[in-house]
């Protein structure tokens, strides 16, 4: 695998130089945070849902970012359109199964929307991927119960099975493509307390995976670059709220520096499923 | 009544415990906000309003905010849903009835969610508490033109007759349940400039309602807490955008001892009503 | 032109004064950034897109914005309804025509809306007013790839053809209603690193010129304000997370004394259009 101090570096450097277009249906919650974070990471990005342009929005996009955090069947229905206009087109795209597990709605469109587009990242907390294996798995709203080991097996098995790159985030963050497996022990407790910094995960993931085809590679490192932000912005927090603020500075002004310091990666191999 | 700094702070830790998951169907503009407040509270906050899962996200749930604040019919049916299923399932549903008095839309909505829906509590500003009574009190689109003291006999009157608790919220906070009234010194005036302090006040009492039966008890220990925060955020504050920040880190680090130096609530009970 | 530091700070104060309610039918990513915008700057915001209520709320509006961010067939209908009621009422209208140039359906909608209603001001970056005279300019999503000075003769053109006032922000803002030209060098670069300045921008301008019925004078003064707050803002900033609180606090703190110290504009004559 190709993932090294250097290689996160790099990837920062080149997401920053090319600013990439990420096209995102996303969730109101987290729409604003969300393309804060973007912008901080490098990336330029744009909200459409209108089943009347998304197709044409993907047209210019390197990247396109699906969140279902507060669905609806219009919703649904662009997300669809626009996860095919991109796979059309050969951009990666990231989903974000949020809540999955909560409700049979949303359950059934995760899975609708891995049966009809052509994924190429999964990124949720431990119930969320869990619960798109086994719907008995359960799942607090949009919170996770479950610890990240014990999705590991749904994480290499999916991933095996679809082909794609499955991302669980946690307190260690795990990403495997089926074979690897790549662990990532940076992030701070305070990231929990902050509605949308999973969905952010997600949206940085498009962005690394804007500009490095490879995609555990990118995966891997847009979340260890976000864990080492969330880090260096503990630092200068009192509390959730100037977290927020820190996070977003600390992704802008992250350093060659900051992640050769701080990255904590460790590498796996995986040949069992 | 059970209210006073000891019940105050046994809330507010049995709400860190037990971390409730609550539903919010609520509007655009606070989403973020609202969010994050209730993690910040202790609470789990979950948004949804497909009419597609709402009943099956109310079967999870501990509680449920109704906020009106960028209301259209499909959501509005999604309200009706919601409050049906949270109402058979016997948890609080807190209303917030953002703009009342602002056009007939939101008054007539407002009054259709009261009549078919159980609701637990109303939390509003006094132009919105007395534009439910008398459509002819006007509003300044969400901003309260009126004194809460001019909406006390309308809260009490409308708490006796829908056998409800009402909370009238501005500089000084009125509780009631129609014969007890407290009232809540606590706050700061820079929560009047900030977007979302009512909706995240509606949301906080929701936090409490799901853990303290005692509705009355519940929404005058919510409003207790997010006042002192203010109090405390204030010091720290530069202006609403710093005062924001900072009420979310003091809400989330308040203290028994926070609690017991400034809470300042006075208890009345009124049988004239 | 009546555009002077004086007649900045004395529109400034009326608005604080005033308080103006400035109705907004505008996109999901920014309507809590907006709001608090609007708050900081002395207006009181509200938001609704229903087509319920949209002629309600105009009918107690001193200003609209009509912000296309995340369009889709049901909000241009609200939006062209809002836009005729607030001409009926002689109210301004300020058209922000985010990411025309990125789909067609946005240039289209953004062009029906000029032709349907009666736009006061229309406020955009390079690329987006650019792409209302000529569809092949392109953009980059929401983010502009052109210079202020190639959208100059653009925007002199629209200001006399339609009779309104256009403005192109950007590094320097140039407002212009056909003969007049405003240069505004107040700003900052991190305000281009937080989502939703460019919408906050048109959002303050409606603010302005819900005071101040000349509309060139009232974009200026708006526009400098925003710039002004931008540029105290930097010095409290590590990052755009910390800019942005920074920005609110620097808008709300504004003073008589920021404004003539830093005030930076030039007015031009231009008749050869």
């Amino acid at each position: 695998m190709n993932i090294s101090n250097e290689s996160i570096v790099k990837d920062l450097t080149i997401l920053r130089e090319k600013n990439p277009l990420v096209h995102n249906i996303t969730n109101y919650v987290v729409m604003n945070f969300t393309a804060n974070i973007l912008l901080a990471s490098g990336a330029s990005p744009v909200m459409a849902h209108a089943i009347e342009e998304v197709e044409d929005m993907v047209s210019i996009a390197s990247a396109l970012v699906i969140n279902i955090g507060t669905l609806s069947p219009p919703w649904v229905e662009s997300m669809i359109k626009a996860g095919k206009a991109a796979a059309k087109k050969g951009i990666p795209v990231i989903l974000d199964p949020v809540g999955v597990g909560a409700t049979p709605y949303r359950t059934d469109t995760a899975k609708k929307i891995i049966d009809e587009c052509d994924i190429t990242v999964i990124r949720g907390n431990a119930s969320e991927i869990l619960s798109l294996r086994d719907s008995s798995a359960g799942s607090k709203g949009v919170d996770s119960m479950h610890s990240i080991d014990t999705a590991e097996n749904a994480a290499v098995a999916m991933a095996n099975e679809l082909n794609i790159t499955v991302a669980v985030t946690g307190d260690i963050d795990l990403v495997t493509d089926g074979t690897g497996i790549v662990r990532i022990q940076n992030g701070h407790p305070l990231m929990g307390k902050v509605t949308g910094t999973g969905c952010s995960a997600s949206a940085i993931t498009a962005a690394f995976a804007a500009i490095n085809d490879d995609a555990l590679a990118a995966t891997a490192a847009a979340l260890t670059c976000f864990g080492i932000a969330g880090e260096l912005a503990s630092k200068h927090a009192e509390g959730p709220g100037t977290f927020t603020t820190a996070l977003i500075d600390a992704l802008y002004n992250l350093s060659t520096d900051d992640i050769n310091r701080l990255a904590s990666i460790t590498i796996q191999e995986r040949r069992d499923i």
